[in-house]
């Protein structure tokens, strides 16, 4: 059961992992060794780490997607462009103790946090002894957060680890909402997966509801309009038909058939979208296919 | 051993995992956190996540390379165009159910199921229960295919997560064979790895037997012809050098000592090549070194 | 405690594992699932896989950094072009027995080992009946090395694996020093980061001691001079300021606040660096910043 059950004195077995390092280079590598070293009893689970460098909010949005599926223990986050300042590295209690998310204080953590039911306690992670000394400190997941997470594991408390601080001042997380305006849903691309399908903040209710519309909708993209069907699956889209596919979070995405919706459409995350019902009815819409690129 | 013990009720260890999902996104992470929740004591070993999206062939030909490798277990492969259609999602048994492999059956698990000795039972993944519930079906790596590995892990009979199939109306997998002419052998790209090295469908039994043959081959690539040198290691040829390499399958590859042959080639899996005896004799063969563009 | 404790008669339990496989063939899955057929109690901590294909000086460097962080075990590294000629496949033991190193005699291990205190003994991995049968030779990761790790993980003494060598034989790493002249240090570029950071092989003892130099120094690339400011943290740079920012190995590196230093100075491993101080003070040098590219 993710994130549930109570216990007061604990230790923790699993620390799912997110970062913008990248596996090319030893950076991923070397924290894990470090939990390793620290804490052998616990499992890395690696979500990703091939978040854009420095993307605080794609990183953030990818955390607050998984969080649901997480299992009980350590959330170890790190996109952190600020290593190095005085910005804070925090460790945040959710859940009744079933999982504490680790990472840098800059908005990172913030949505996953929201989703797993709120901070109940939060610690600035200041204690020098359950930290790495360093040469140089541009890697704080390998010397603060990595042993912070570690010595959670081994059952070293909370509050060990540095100062309580008030959860609500924490840096709060950036979820952009759907505007419904006159000339229909102003939405936003939340993301775009490996395979081009590009998720927008727009989920059922805010089409009217029902868990799948059977509305044609007018897509427009900057100075482009298109004609977008609903659908369940991408396969069921004929060649070159824009689907607006409920996605496995419940949200719609633009979407091709074994195509790049992203490529196609020329969308990339934080880009703006008009989604309006279509005048005509369904099957005297007219037909705009994309076509399509070659595959790559 | 791997696949190969007997044994009736059983617990299984180890989820050997193969996707079409890239790292880039946390689909992997996901699927893994899944695991992990719902099968704590299981392992998971990645084959690699970096099929190209949709390349079901190239999916299933890297699910057969490794398959006699693969510990006793669970195998999840997910490279699932039709994700979210009637296709079937299935579970089949080999080796007398030391082995249980979980996808999509789409001809993915085809070539590896054959390599493991053939389908023993299979089933059609329909249990509800074993299920995650989801408010989107385009994830079924999240809800249907992890969830069946870790029940099958934590000792859930087989045929408890759906019905009962019959292993003959299995997607087939297409392997292609290479095709004896007159004017020789026409084979085909089964792989292009990292390297370069382009494997064959072309073993040394399609070589007139021996394992290193001691002549000397022209490759036709399209309009181009090459010679090729028969050799055990990619060092051993001269600089420029095109080599018939056998390769750690016992396949033959076309491959250069430290550059691409892919790149300086321009072959992709499923491009053709016809291979021939040279007439001259090998000391005396026409040198046609391949002139190296800069390296990577 | 890495590397340090003394055991005679032991089990390891972690292999750590580099390589220049890459993770988009199965290269690094079937060497992974080769440790877990044979050796099942044994966790896989994976350094990075993304090392350059063929790159063994990349390859030593990211191990050496890794190396004081890398738990009590085995380490698994493979950059090999040689594979299947008679270069020697080694396993070589450090710190007591707390560590041993396998992998291609090439200098690939050399920095590593040396960072570990030294080679105590070495044994060439020849022992054909710890090694896999295999058709072709050009995967001794899967066949040679990994075969090999998992039997020291299983108790299975190091000369058992091979005949003893000299240490003293084994191929020598090449990690470049900076050379002070007249002009100024002579640097040189060691790593490129995925963050475009630049490690020199110059650490503060190079300018002149202290951590945290307090002038400004100039840096010739090429033709051009640039001046850089000595910074703790890459945020604390302005836009486009070029920084000699202390990195976790306690070597500076040439960086930019949130921008890739490498794209912007043209620079890649191996490149040549200038470093001389500054004739002006530090508050009256004149200000050339780089013009930034278009984020990525």
């Amino acid at each position: 059961v993710p994130l549930a059950s109570k216990v007061v004195s604990r230790r923790y077995s699993t620390v799912t992992f997110l970062s913008d390092y990248g596996l090319d280079d030893e950076f991923v590598g070397v924290v894990k060794a470090v939990l390793r070293d620290l804490a052998p009893h616990a499992t890395v689970v690696d979500l990703t780490h091939g978040i854009r460098p420095f993307d605080i909010r794609g990183g953030s949005l990818a955390l607050a997607r998984a969080i649901p599926y997480v299992p009980e223990g350590i959330v170890l986050a790190v996109v952190d462009p600020g290593v190095g300042t005085d910005r804070r590295a925090v460790a945040i209690e959710v859940a009744d103790g079933a999982g504490v998310l680790i990472g840098p204080d800059n908005g990172l953590l913030a949505p996953a946090v929201a989703v797993a039911g709120g901070a109940q306690r939060a610690v600035e992670l200041t204690s020098a002894e359950h930290q790495l000394a360093a040469p140089g400190a541009t890697f704080a997941g390998r010397d603060i957060f990595a042993p912070a997470a570690a010595h959670l594991c081994n059952g070293v408390e909370l509050d060990a680890l540095g100062d309580l601080i008030d959860p609500a001042v924490l840096t709060p997380g950036m979820i952009p909402l759907p505007r419904e305006e006159a000339d229909g849903i102003h939405a936003e691309v939340l993301w775009v997966d490996r395979f081009g399908n590009c998720q927008l903040n727009v989920s059922p209710d805010d089409l009217g509801g029902g868990d799948a519309p059977t509305d044609v909708w007018t897509v427009t993209l900057g100075d482009e309009r298109r004609v977008a069907r609903p659908a369940r699956s991408y396969a069921e889209l004929g060649t070159g038909v824009v689907g607006l596919v409920l996605d496995s979070q419940g949200m719609y995405s633009l979407a091709l058939d074994q195509h790049s919706a992203a490529a196609e459409l020329s969308l990339a995350p934080g880009d703006s979208v008009l989604l309006a019902p279509l005048a005509d009815d369904a099957d005297g819409h007219p037909s705009t296919p994309v076509r399509l690129q070659p595959r790559r």
